[in-house]
């Protein structure tokens, strides 16, 4: 596919997601929550995250792939939420001075700068608590498929995933780490959402856990999301901060561990070239897969 | 009963869970968290903090209740471990500088004192994000009665509890709030997570969310949350640190609004003795409830 082709196709698919799960989240998250003078911050922290102008790139992922394998939007909706809230709460938390002391995200000020590390800190703690409701609630699959999505939410998250890959990225800030320890620091700090996200997509769908197309979408996510986080190493040390959104150079700043340690600009970007390629191949198969797979592209050669 | 009678009979009963909770949070969770060098440390932070010696009011409170109700601890014990790993969390983000900044816990140096904010804050993350793996996964249970289960935990612990109580507390220590705020704030704050505990209990013993046994239970369970919170008031202006475990006395210093702003001492006791025996009225009539109801009199007479 020509380079304007898949951007147009992804895009277009990233814009009308958006949509869908923007007004959701607004209506169906934030505007729910009304309480007294004394919590009315906390609401407003909360909402100011969640409604930052993120690219809703996880949530796309839900809702595409439940698409693909004829479910329906409102059976995916729940888990695209959870998705986005427990990705919010990820930057709320990263973002605070004892972690990556960044005061600028999404082009805003961070929540911590504009709350206060207090309200930060709870911010984070109620997204990713709520986002559990979101998904053990959805009324639109069963109990037995509910339950699941949640367990396998939380093993994503945890201390098995996301909250495990960013240990291991605090380790590598003050250690140096082999590439076999940061690709297993990838794998939880971005990959595992980016997973879950497919998977529960194909959950919202109806496949079940030991279909081959549930192996189909996680090899595919795993893909993507390790190249998610090459792009990102590769954008930290050539992008600007208007560009970016937030500030670039943290990375050498702070020491981490990253794949400019292990390899130069070329080199990361054929690596990340071909890990695209293999998660297209693996879709392609799929009726309707194109936009994914433009995704797939898209995110492979993304500015920011 | 008398003083003697209901001591011995709750510490009997606490003794008795803490030992089948303990060794289950020792073998289901912490041992089985093996990971490499670099989330060693991670690792050890969630589990100095989960098995730091604490009472385990909240997950043998799910053991009972599922007791009483006839029903198998093997399938009360997930949600006894959710329920105690989210109240471990709870305490290690409240401990944080930014929050609280207490710097003793349960007598030991609290977790960002012994391994830093950064993994205090990931501790308490993951603590929080497992446990509602632990909830979901649970396999003595349908899938309908995990998801249910996950779904009331969320809202216990989330924005619409806990953490909304915390939001409130936060308030009170700026600005002077009525009553009624401090009510509502001291359900979101302490008696959630207790009275999800005894709901908890009740669905592991196969009680449905309508059926009037859960009316009861949480009934009970609203009141000596209340107690507990009225009581811990108490001792924050009684006890010195060697007593309590923590440092006593912040109340105070961070202007904080409690009961004490609005009672003495001996009317806050009356208001704990009377929602006490409010609490045993409703949970007497069943039979096998004593060792419950001698619970709630110890948690109204505790010294710390």
């Amino acid at each position: 596919m020509n380079k304007t082709g898949y951007e147009e196709l992804a895009l277009d698919m990233l814009r009308e997601h958006s949509d869908t799960i923007d007004f959701y989240l607004n209506k169906k998250y934030c505007d729910e929550k009304t309480g007294g003078r004394a919590c009315e911050k906390l609401y407003r922290a909360e909402k100011y995250s969640l409604m930052a102008g993120g690219k809703r790139i996880r949530p796309a992922l839900v809702l595409e792939v439940c698409r693909i394998f004829g479910g329906e939007t409102e059976a995916a909706l729940p888990f695209a939420a959870a998705v986005e809230m427990i990705h919010t709460y990820s930057l709320i938390h990263d973002d605070l001075p004892c972690m990556d002391n960044d005061d600028m995200r999404r082009g805003k000020p961070a929540s911590h700068v504009a709350f206060g590390e207090d309200y930060a800190l709870l911010a984070g703690d109620g997204l990713l608590t709520d986002a559990f409701y979101e998904c053990a609630m959805n009324p639109f699959v069963s109990g037995d498929c509910a339950a699941l999505a949640a367990g396998i939410l939380s093993k994503a998250a945890g201390s098995y995933g996301m909250v495990k890959g960013q240990a291991m990225d605090m380790y590598g800030e003050d250690n140096r780490i082999s590439l076999e320890e940061l690709v297993e620091l990838y794998a939880g700090k971005t990959g595992a959402l980016i997973c879950v996200a497919a998977q529960l997509g194909a959950f919202a769908a109806g496949v079940p856990a030991d279909d081959e197309k549930m192996k189909d979408v996680t090899a595919f996510a795993q893909r993507i999301g390790l190249v998610f986080q090459i792009i990102d190493d590769i954008l930290d040390v050539t992008s600007t901060a208007e560009e970016l959104g937030k500030n670039p150079g943290k990375d050498r700043e702070n020491h981490k561990t990253t794949f400019m340690s292990f390899y130069d600009i070329p080199k990361a970007m054929d690596f990340a070239r071909s890990n695209t390629c293999e998660a297209v191949k693996i879709m392609e198969k799929y009726s309707g897969s194109e936009k994914l797979c433009a995704l797939a592209e898209y995110l492979c050669n993304r500015k920011k």
